[in-house]
């Protein structure tokens, strides 16, 4: 498969926290120059999708079924818990600013060094509950 | 990176079509039985968030800037593109229903046998843009 590292967060967040600390924060995504031309546009999007790898070494252990976070027992696809067979996150963030290769962003909850695999624009169809319908 | 297929598509869509027609069709998410424990009660969830991974040749070539479907010249990162840096779509589809390891879900834009590598609940403080100001 192919799956590169287009990018890294940066943040004051170098240990996990819960996410509704995270939720609240400002972070940058540095993406690496080779890549910097793919964000052509990006600043049309109010909101974008963040996908990025679980990448602590505790992340790699996980239960398919275990108590989470939120509600109890729960199996790991019912869960957003870093720890799942395929280590990665998705978050919807709000696009701040942008300064060539370097995203602001409010709402991201990964932390400090995350890399960051792709960005995409948030969209309606695709992403709405509403329009899924 | 820690990437697993965790299981598959089952649709009539053996080619790409317009993502327009393919968001009212019904799909089968077939989970492998190994993984299968990890749906532990995934029906709690209306909808879902299916990480999947773009398997076509075709999707293996990407331009950093090109024109796209909708809006004219754009980077990758500002479209939806299947031809991208890491070949991950994320769609956010309704659950029908489960039988076992069998997801039954409506609004998901990938094609008949399509690598799937994560699910994950559906959040509105994850995924939703008015939570997320």
């Amino acid at each position: 498969m192919n799956i590169k590292k287009i990018g890294e967060v940066k943040n004051q967040f170098t240990d996990p926290v819960g996410p509704e600390e995270m939720k609240g924060i400002i972070s940058e995504i540095i993406i690496k120059e080779e890549y910097a031309d793919g964000l052509y546009k990006i600043e049309e999007n109010e909101y974008i999708m963040v996908v990025f790898a679980f990448h602590l070494k505790e992340d790699e252990d996980y239960d398919l079924i275990g108590e989470r976070r939120y509600g109890g027992e729960k199996g790991i696809f019912s869960s957003r818990s870093p720890r799942r067979p395929s280590s990665i996150g998705v978050t919807v963030v709000k696009l701040l600013s942008r300064d060539d290769n370097i995203l602001k962003v409010k709402g991201l909850d990964a932390i400090n060094e995350t890399p960051v695999l792709d960005i995409k624009p948030f969209a309606e169809n695709y992403d709405s509950v509403d329009k899924t319908d």
